[in-house]
């Protein structure tokens, strides 16, 4: 941590901020120029941080040199971790394809689009029960009975299941149905979900907020971290800018950026990026090509009745296309598209 | 509503949607163009919503003609509604000044605030007794023991208190105390939470999400309102942009934008839009010219010891010159402080 | 400028800044840390930039703590400028209005104008001949016939005129009619334009770019400055955003932030920044009320057949209302409108 | 184009805009509803909006449903064009790499940048004699001096140059040298340079402004359309956005976007978005991957002394990895890398 004096400061001032972080068990090294003095703190930053150094008289800047987050930093595991839901590994060298209707709304519907989606080589079967709509006259979600057909669904494609949880007394209940949680991006900073999440005991897809800075994301990540849950895959599903053409606007560049950050594998949803059925498969392209772990989409047997987001939803006919890409694209990349087959193994107990 | 069919759309594809419509108990306008057809339609616009025409063969474009919330919209109610805090009205001719510590410390520290504000002229008293933090390392908040100091500061004091609630199962324990409820930024599409407040029979403050449109923020203050609850004051506290001079960007417009689409009273928060206190000031005034029905300002007595937002809180030499804004800027404007002795007598049951 | 070393960085990386920065004159201040090293510099910034540290082996960040520009920066003026437009002041202890149409049209549409603006306070008339549109298809102004339309008009009111130069082959030409030019919002970083206007002998009305920092707009500022030119008079008119209900997003805390840095007078433009006649009074007294230096607006006397941006232009009928505002509210808040009767005498050669 | 009436509309407003409507030659088309009415137009939009229909009475809003461009729409030419630069094509089945320093210092550092591009498969160099700086205290570029280092290199390596013109007044000097002018991201909306490069009888290469829509960038191309100039190549440098982890945020869906919409070449500059080393290899592959018709990169012998964005530039080591992209992405998504075999042979004159 660097703290920057202003010209006004005097030496009291900076004695002052020399003795506070002494006392604190820090270490001050004064540079004194010619308009100003700055100060570098050496210690425990979070120590530091508690001193609110910033509000000290002739104090004008403090600046952070070390990443705030601790457990999901690359700092302090620097090889990339495996997350696995329900057997099936997300990251590595590997990249795992998820999919399925954006919500469930019946059971054909749900099947449907589960096999749609292990045609094109889809490993993980997603699915919306529970809705989070900025509207409270749009469709909400089936609740535990769409639970009870994703849990149906799976017993009869294999697919492990991910599912948002929306409300934090939700948290059991959809745990007791789900391989995976997903947070979504309007609760990315709802505290008391992100800690429930962590202490469930399930794999967490943590999608970014859709104006979260990478590291309030990363910051996000570690509140589930702390409750002792490091089963977290972070994915980016596009960002608000002043862009309308798009629903929102990938951020592609976010994937790089954070597999330098952090350990845990981050993969990428083409589908509430953009926003339209079009542009779902260039940027699964873009994903796989730019080193995403994975991606996440939306497909339905009959968009055209589907009751959310129908006009982002994959359909039939495009599956051919989503396998080609999955199965040529990871290869020159050195990587290999996960299927049912490298399911791993439960140890035994 | 208005549907833009697409050039190639054909008349199987236009009379496929005037059908839609019908059915639907609406009436559909065709106006065939040269090159284009659109369709006006005429009747529930929430029925048309669930229709999905954008996905139908055929639509290029679907536009949207009248706002998607109802109990909150000013054409339902033309008149501008007053918003009672246990007595003190937020909304009308009067301006309301709401104050106190972003933070509960101790009882002194809130007391010494609650004594500053009031002096500058607050009627309601605001402090964090939950707090939502970026970093899990950061202080989270007293809890309950901060409410029972905020509860013995009104009894002190004699101002009603407004206080933050994080997490949906806190909404009753947080209500007992507070005598007004608020959603924080962070939390404004955290629908469980805003359905919950919408129950708590207490009124709500509502603040933007840090980017959420003026349509998104009235939506979430329809999700209130669903419950039976039109008790909400709506803040506008900065949005996020691209400019870092300031901690978020006052959205000045939004004021008088809101309060052209909504009857609900719209105040500012100066504090955490500048994020730093010589701002807090100025943009107290411009709130206060633009037609804000009230301004909420963070204080402390001491705010270099502050365990959140030392930075941006005001000072006890601040609270002359702020008391000076409130009581002259009012009156030229066609409006007057809210005081004390303004409170509405509760009616005699 | 302090120099943050990278963990994995050696000693041998750390003596080569060293050695960099001693040997351009200036003095390192070494403080080694568990983790990490970092080096104070204490010299001539400008000097330091040239020696690219960003890009040298085991450098992990440099951080700046001094403002890039100087010439217009309040560091080295303290106090706040004047600048004087054919006698009439913008800054100090006043208030300035300037207005008129968007566009000059025609001699008597640009004499009415005039005349309701000059009627509600405005000291200097504002008027586009050159119109940069985003549009190659829509009116781009009379040229030179409409400097000559603002010439007469200035003859008849005695209103000093701003018009914008958009070509740097034109400045002459407007230079030689106006008396004040104008730097549009697309033209903030045209250089070429900002150095001609900056040896053009004549103050500069410099627009904030649409998507520009502050601190990229005074850099703006100090490439006119470096040509001899310090009579520039900034202008926020809103920035782009994510939110679509204004046209653009008024930056108001852009005032007091841009007055804290720049000695340069700094007024605001409600028209353009909300787009829509309905917000320019509000806007107008947030502007006065944050601590403006002036005001400039669109006024028109019949928008409804205005060429370009009529929907945001004030009519007659709102020129009572601007012109209480601005008697009224510059009072209470210390300042005073400038009148006609306020112009500066030129001194005696 | 669709008018939608306030509620308040009387008849005689609308029978107002209908007469206008029929009066400019078009039909109008009525569709009363209970709480509004809706007027549909045909015929010619760019004499719809001539009579600013928003600013007449009763009027609540205007639809615009056709792009407001026209000589680069994909509408009036659905095929996609192939600009040819020197006989090098860009667009089409090919996929180009052009390549070279960000700054011409030197005549050895330019042709090392050279060879070391064209060593990874760029087939056109780039490099800027004339450089936009924010700071007036930065390098400007060599000038004319410049351009002579570039044919120079030119002659030697046998690429075609692509360089930057800044000033309008020297469009003509630096069409004398180059094979391809650039226009920047700053000077997007810089009108008058665009209607002069549009004129200089040399392909454009035209950067989205930082903060442009993907309309107004398809505008801005509609200015150099407009003089004649059809040879036009967009290209995608990411846009501002509150992320502040890259220099800037790469929109790569404004690729498969734009090329929807325009029948123009568009290409990708990885190296300004990220503004990092690290970043430029992952968002070549994404945006060759999302389907752009080229990418343009920096690329630096020692980006240690580098006078401009040193820290962005690929180095020596990086060239092999480039080539290997470059030679094997494009196949399997059914393109081919251009490589100067592929030079398309001037037709005899």
């Amino acid at each position: 941590m660097v703290i920057v004096m202003a010209p006004e400061a005097t030496s009291s001032d900076i004695d002052a901020v020399t003795d506070l972080v002494t006392a604190a068990g820090g270490e001050a090294f004064v540079s004194r120029g010619v308009r100003r003095t700055i100060i570098g703190l050496v210690g425990d930053a979070a120590e530091f941080a508690s001193l609110d150094l910033r509000a000290k008289p002739g104090v004008s800047d403090v600046l952070r040199i070390t990443a705030p987050y601790k457990l999901v930093s690359r700092e302090n595991q620097p090889q990339r971790s495996v997350v696995e839901v329900a057997g099936v590994p997300i990251g590595g060298d590997a990249v795992t394809l998820l999919g399925g209707p954006c919500a469930v709304e019946t059971p054909q519907q749900t099947l449907e689009a589960a096999r749609m989606a292990q045609s094109a080589g889809a490993a993980v079967l997603r699915g919306g029960a529970f809705k989070p709509r900025t509207s409270p006259y749009a469709f909400q979600g089936l609740g535990e009975a769409g639970l009870e057909i994703l849990a149906e669904v799976r017993a009869t494609t294999g697919m492990p299941i991910v599912t948002e949880v929306v409300d934090v007394r939700d948290v059991d209940l959809v745990a007791s149905y789900a391989d995976m949680l997903q947070v979504g991006t309007r609760n990315m900073q709802n505290f008391a979900l992100l800690q429930a999440v962590g202490e469930a005991g399930k794999p967490v897809l943590l999608k970014r907020g859709m104006s979260a800075t990478i590291e309030e994301w990363l910051m996000a990540a570690e509140y589930i971290a702390q409750r002792g849950n490091l089963d977290i895959v972070l994915c980016e599903r596009g960002i608000r800018t002043y862009e309308k053409a798009t629903r929102n606007t990938l951020d592609i560049s976010a994937v790089p950026v954070a597999q330098s950050l952090t350990h845990l594998p981050v993969i990428v949803d083409p589908s509430h990026s953009g926003g339209k059925r079009d542009l779902v498969l260039p940027l699964t392209r873009a994903a796989l090509a730019v080193g995403a772990d994975g991606v996440i989409v939306d497909v339905h047997p009959t968009p055209e009745t589907a009751l959310c987001d129908g006009p982002q939803a994959l359909v039939p006919g495009d599956m051919e296309e989503l396998g080609d890409v999955m199965r040529t694209l990871p290869g020159i990349l050195g990587r290999r598209l996960v299927r049912p087959a490298d399911t791993v193994e439960p140890a035994l107990v």
